[in-house]
């Protein structure tokens, strides 16, 4: 099997996202190996090292993702016997011509703390750490967005990464039975914020599915209780024109995005 | 100011990580506009049609990153009064021919619920959720990795980015007034595990301030506190071996790579 690196005086993030995209358009399988921070010029010829070692061990040239700022360290790493993709700076040259400025190579200016918006995003965390699950309903004046729908149809997992990724203060809250006497009204604690909320839904096979896994054979994981509880959160969302997605197809990033597109909603951080 | 339009067919998420890594390389600001999961030609018109704004409201060119699978939106796309940056198709003719076969574009396979790790994903987030701030001490046997530390030490961020990202079950117990009688001792739930754990520090006066956000002259806050709690903590990581990091200067990113850098943890997804 060929061997995939990722390699960077930062994170290697950046490497990672654009080579498994590149890679995804390929059926074929690879060894992924990442080596993040590599500062100084002796690891950078340890990382070449490796990169023969691989080259011996599969007897294939390694495919090798970098971004490195350092002039010196790039150089080495660029000398492996890998097939190199320092797939930035081709494109510096052009975009400096287009912009009349010179580029201001930085490390750690991506993924790092030093990225304006790093404490807005871990106050968003911290903020939907303390508003998960409706535990907390005195704090929703603070919420970008508060998303709703009933148990396991994907809130946390979503509020988590709009957080994490973009710094969206994400409440989110459960519609149980104890909201449902006769038929599912909107809690006074919501209907104050109306145009904050968000619903999600989920087929009710695959709801029936997720939550038999957690409580099997319970009332709770029953065909006939997911059917009726979405049932009722559906009529809720058309009743109340609260924007809606039904999560079943789609990944967290997938619903974070389409929330945002739906929405307006302005991210934090880009 | 010039507006920077990241564009796809699915999340636009590696438009975004390749745009953002480029125009950081910059001191200018930009505008950011994303636009995913445009999939039909009309839709595509009408992103060309926005470009155009764009470009009449800026008096400057927008630059435009995509990715896009369909091939009658990619072309209407492409012919925008934007500057394009189709920055992965002109990778894929040259890795063909390294790889000896032809590349299979398809929609929706990097960031979309079709990664064959994402419900591994899913369950790690579900299990650093469970096992947050020493919650849950009877399912250490589960984790990948148990973060350790004083509280506010960046513990849990960094699991839920361990576990949303990379699919890793990281637990994390803070240590408290209660395990730090005369001195602090490794308390026998953790020490069953002891290869699993890892450590945070951070300075004290940083350590001091984000407490006194939360809760302004408690002793909880006071830097004689957090001094004499780090000093524990620190003497104990010596003693027993623990491998730790100094969260100080670090983003959960940051920490994250370097935590499976330092401990060759194998993360489940790419």
């Amino acid at each position: 099997m060929r061997t995939a690196y990722y390699i960077s005086d930062g994170t290697a993030i950046t490497a990672e996202v654009f080579g498994h995209a590149l890679l995804s358009l390929f059926t074929i399988e690879f060894k992924h190996i990442t080596i993040p921070f590599v500062e100084t010029t002796e690891e950078a010829i340890e990382v070449v090292r490796k990169i023969s070692e691989s080259f011996q061990d599969d007897d294939q040239r390694p495919l090798v993702f970098y971004t490195i700022v350092n002039i010196e360290v790039r150089k080495i790493v660029s000398k492996s016997v890998g097939i190199n993709y320092n797939f930035l700076d081709q494109f510096v040259a052009p975009l400096e011509k287009v912009l009349g400025v010179p580029s201001k190579p930085e490390k750690h200016r991506t993924h790092s703390i030093h990225e304006k918006t790093y404490d807005i995003r871990i106050e968003a965390v911290n903020y939907a750490l303390a508003n998960d699950d409706g535990s907390n309903l005195k704090d929703y004046h603070e919420a970008d967005i508060i998303l709703v729908g009933v148990s396991r149809s994907g809130k946390t997992p979503t509020s988590l990464y709009l957080a994490l990724q973009y710094g969206i203060k994400a409440a989110n809250y459960p519609f149980t039975e104890d909201d449902m006497g006769d038929i599912l009204r909107l809690p006074a604690s919501l209907r104050r914020f109306k145009d904050k909320l968000f619903g999600l839904t989920i087929q009710a096979d695959r709801l029936h599915q997720i939550r038999s896994e957690r409580r099997a054979n319970s009332k709770y994981a029953s065909l006939k209780q997911c059917r009726m509880e979405l049932r009722e959160v559906e009529n809720l969302y058309r009743k109340e024109k609260i924007p809606f997605l039904n999560s079943t197809r789609f990944s967290i990033e997938e619903i974070s995005a389409k929330i945002l597109a739906t929405t307006g909603l302005q991210r934090k951080k880009y």
